[in-house]
């Protein structure tokens, strides 16, 4: 099953209506323990939905304001009391490793495991990190201060063989071979098998991009193309519009275009300011531009998968 | 009612059983609105518990750290952006200004009320604050790093005029120096009137004392004596001495020493590790030694005030 999203917490600024702030966990291909932003209470959240806080290897940040990482010392210290081992990545804005480190000074706390911080240039496209089936690259975002998206996509897939039609007497170079969609030749260079006889297509490749805090720009559709998955924020309405500029923040008519100029899949909004209770004018408004659009809704589940994947 | 204390949380470094960390809300008076420790999530706890956030004047923080402290910055944010104009003061030991200040700066964040921190000094008994009706007062205490316990105290209160027995022509003069047991003379200074046949003794003076995270250490028992009610942590069950030793934590059983040395009228016990799930083997301890003892749990009230007082 490659993406796993658990929301944790999708309010903005003010923890009203028992709205958490900014988390999310995301598990890909069983094997990434990822958590993208880490709003205050964050380790309860982890908790409450029993999301095992061991496993996580790397911490995005979005953006350092409060309510996208007041989370990230608490979270750090129940790992090093939690017994951990491991190495713990956070990629986040400049400014991260001070805010850290002069806690951990002051406090006179000593981790257990090696925390690395990789502060990252948010005004770029970039590939930060990279796995042997997967990529994430760095978003740049229009917000008040230093921001950025992360996407995270599958590296594109090998053929599949038909293990049916087979040459009895195939090597393992030639299975490589037609896993990377080459035909099987003679020493001569004459085609014995044409690799579309032997070979399905790759499986899909899936992408998610998490994408907060921003204000309308046009700017990252390019990074976005055929997405999968988009989570965009949404922080007013549009009756709201001119508070949504002013704050560097989006509408969720704009999230809805974005998601629609990308090709996107489906579309995620969260984010949602405290000034509104009722969030069902959310989803009317984004659908009306783009309908495959769901609120995000702490302890919801979103999956990624090939339809006859099993959950 | 003279004081009214509310747990938002007496857990300790790991928010295991859902028990947050440190934090009380302390109401003095009727006018006086403190808190008293604020882990992450306090202000989750706050909004949970209904307690007005505008009126919380002073903040007071034992130690840096994170389970006493985390939970400072997105409070602050949050009465900021809960639209809070009148000035807020943090007391905490040396530190926590560069911790907030670090912070605002790195995210570009300006309050819109002021914000007044004061780094007192963890090894004395001083009065740090004094109003018209209480002072605070630290008490050092034993631990890792620099921490100070608060105590609360009423001063003492003036003698109680019995209206149906004062002469008709008395004076404001006289009436206040017969609520300050002075007695009623002539201009030749011979008494007209006795104090005690004009006057009932004072109300009762209360006080409350927070000793919270602290090693066993009988220097603070002079600090202590005669208070209406102690809260003393109590990390560890004595079981576990040594560990608490080595931690610069309390058993059960010392801080119920510390109570019955101090002539308390009673012990509220906190700060439980989270290597217990049941507390009542807490209770138990501490009562074989001074029996008016109670668990702190979240979202429990704890009055001092005379018996004849409505709630």
């Amino acid at each position: 099953m490659p993406f796993e999203i658990k929301i944790l917490g999708a309010g903005s600024a003010s923890p009203l209506y028992n709205r958490h702030p900014s988390a999310q966990f995301l598990k890909i291909n069983q094997k990434h323990h990822f958590l993208i932003d880490c709003g205050e209470g964050t380790q309860f959240q982890l908790i409450r939905y029993k999301i095992p806080i061991h496993k996580i290897s790397h911490i995005f940040i979005s953006h350092l304001h409060g309510d996208h990482y007041f989370g990230v010392m608490g979270l750090i210290s129940t790992m090093h009391l939690l017994g951990r081992e491991k190495p713990l990545t956070i990629i986040a804005p400049p400014g991260l490793s001070e805010i850290v480190t002069t806690q951990t000074r002051i406090s006179e706390s000593i981790f257990n495991y090696s925390l690395n911080i990789i502060e990252c240039n948010t005004e770029t496209y970039f590939r930060i990190l990279e796995f042997e089936d997967i990529e994430v690259y760095t978003i740049p975002l229009a917000h008040r201060i230093k921001c950025c998206g992360y996407l995270f996509r599958e590296k594109p897939k090998k053929r599949r063989l038909i293990n049916a039609r087979l040459p009895e007497n195939i090597t393992l170079l030639q299975r490589a071979a037609l896993r990377n969609g080459e035909d099987i030749k003679d020493e001569a260079g004459n085609i014995l098998h044409k690799n579309e006889d032997l070979t399905l297509p790759p499986k899909k490749s899936f992408s998610y991009a998490y994408c907060t805090d921003t204000a309308y720009t046009e700017s990252i559709v390019p990074y976005l193309q055929n997405i999968d998955l988009l989570y965009h924020e949404a922080t007013f309405l549009n009756a709201h519009l001119q508070r949504a500029t002013d704050t560097y923040h989006s509408t969720a008519e704009q999230a809805a275009i974005i998601a629609s100029k990308a090709n996107a899949g489906a579309l995620l909004i969260g984010h949602f300011s405290s000034r509104y209770k009722d969030l069902e004018p959310f989803l009317e408004e984004a659908c009306k531009i783009f309908p495959n659009t769901q609120l995000a809704k702490e302890g919801d589940w979103h999956i990624l998968k090939e339809e006859h994947e099993h959950i």
